[in-house]
């Protein structure tokens, strides 16, 4: 079985370090056995990894699946949404559906007008008393893909939505924190474990529901791990054994497909992508999303 | 001079692709000259750059330098915020304070109390109404690091803050979009350029004013570009004469020089950090912050 390893590539500062992946042979010498389809489960040889620089390599990752579908509440738990009816409504749409939203003024307690504001574009919430426009804007999802011992952190929600099903630490960013504390806050508040941030992962901008997720590799500080009282159970998961049919959010699906497809080709990027809804199918359905616009850095 | 180009690692599909430099040199053979500090805009001859894969290389931008203060308001410009005491205020004191900006309930019109709610451990601004709580997020702002000929595209401000500074094209992401959607959507209304998003370069989070900086590198599409209605000016700039003295947030003064550091390796990384203000020190003042976790992927 074949190991892979973080070697930070600068000092032990915490001001300035760098992540990269070196991969390791276990004494034994073994590759790690991983399918080209991590939701098969099944396993096949892969090739023995260089210890050397590899290079930037498309992930095959366009498989057509899933968005799970949040809300766009300003709850911070993540939450599911009413099911939108296919085809997904555009930009501006989901823009003027979510001004319709507010009614009142949060500064003066106005009523708002609905309309486009002088020399915008897109409908706001306009207060009819002092004229202040109410702007939403989407809501960062920070959480840690959490590396122990060739296994990965998952939490058991629960909680709703997604109650019963596993995930990554992770919800929303809250105001005053970096997205590497806001993720280690969650961890802590979902996993009870504490936790070093190695370096950022994924950036998975869901639009329909207006979020985006920013994923951290991280690993413990001390093999120490119990459920917060979001979660009903934690556990470590060797990756052959990923429950990716009892993922919570196809975020999760993506995150950590990418991930096992950065173990096998043995070189650790960082992902941006956008996951959107594929028509026709169930919001609930966290596999039925398309992954568009996937870079890699 | 050298050259350093794009070469996607991938097809050219829409959907996935991957981002990495391949520094050349022009027939001439001449190094890139750009010192160690990009402020000092005195020319220094460096190596010259193989084509081979290059290593990671930890930035040397530790620099005691600024935050820019703007707004948590919720226009999506950025503004400037009211002057903030030193020390910086704790994340919590910072939730608390916005919280308080909430006087009513957006869905009801309730009067909202301040108080922390059962199970939490935050301030919030509870509805004595419908007891909703009004949430309060960071936002993101999204722009793009356009390279044409070996320059780097920037606009001139036209409006407060940071009025006659120049910033790469930058604004709040809106809900019903991506980050790079948002990106190029804010590249169109201040430059008026169509551009091609080639990777994701940096995430700059600034916890003191709730603002997470997403900068996507990218290219003209076509060699176009004037001025939108927030800019007085756009210019192509060469690397040697970025004008860092005249740049209008601190996110953009890291921003390029970080990608100034990462031409001068001949290795483009994605880069992680936190900008906060340096105590002491003018909210206004664009170098007065420290880059704090600079991690790079």
């Amino acid at each position: 079985m074949l190991k892979a390893i973080q070697v930070l590539s600068s000092s032990s500062s915490s001001r300035l370090f760098g992540c990269r992946w070196k991969p390791l042979t276990t004494t034994s010498g073994t590759a790690i056995s991983l399918s080209a389809n991590p939701l098969s489960h099944h396993s096949t040889t892969a090739p023995r990894f260089k210890s050397s620089s590899l290079s930037l390599r498309p992930v095959s990752d366009r498989s057509s699946e899933p968005v799970r579908v949040y809300s766009t509440g300003s709850d911070p738990k993540m939450e599911a949404a009413p099911s939108p009816s296919p085809p997904s409504p555009s930009p501006t749409a989901l823009s003027a559906a979510s001004s319709r939203k507010i009614n009142f003024c949060q500064w003066c307690g106005g009523a708002t007008k609905h309309e486009v504001p002088d020399g915008e574009e897109k409908t706001r919430a306009i207060c009819t008393l002092c004229g202040k426009i109410a702007y939403q804007n989407p809501k960062m999802v920070v959480g840690c893909l959490i590396e122990h011992d060739n296994k990965i952190l998952l939490c058991k929600r629960n909680i709703q939505p997604s109650f019963g099903l596993w995930t990554l630490p992770a919800g929303y960013l809250e105001v005053g924190e970096s997205a590497m504390e806001g993720a280690m806050r969650e961890t802590w508040e979902e996993a009870q474990a504490e936790v070093e941030v190695l370096c950022p992962f994924a950036q998975l901008d869901i639009p329909l529901i207006g979020q985006t997720y920013i994923i951290f590799l991280a690993k413990l500080k001390k093999p120490h791990f119990s459920p917060g009282p979001e979660s009903s159970d934690c556990q470590l998961f060797s990756l052959e054994d990923i429950p990716f049919d009892s993922l919570s959010f196809s975020s999760m699906v993506v995150t950590l497909k990418l991930y096992l497809e950065d173990v096998k080709s043995g070189r650790l990027k960082f992902h941006y992508g956008t996951i959107n809804k594929r028509p026709g199918t169930s919001p609930s359905d966290s596999h039925a999303y398309t992954l568009d616009n996937h870079m890699q850095s």
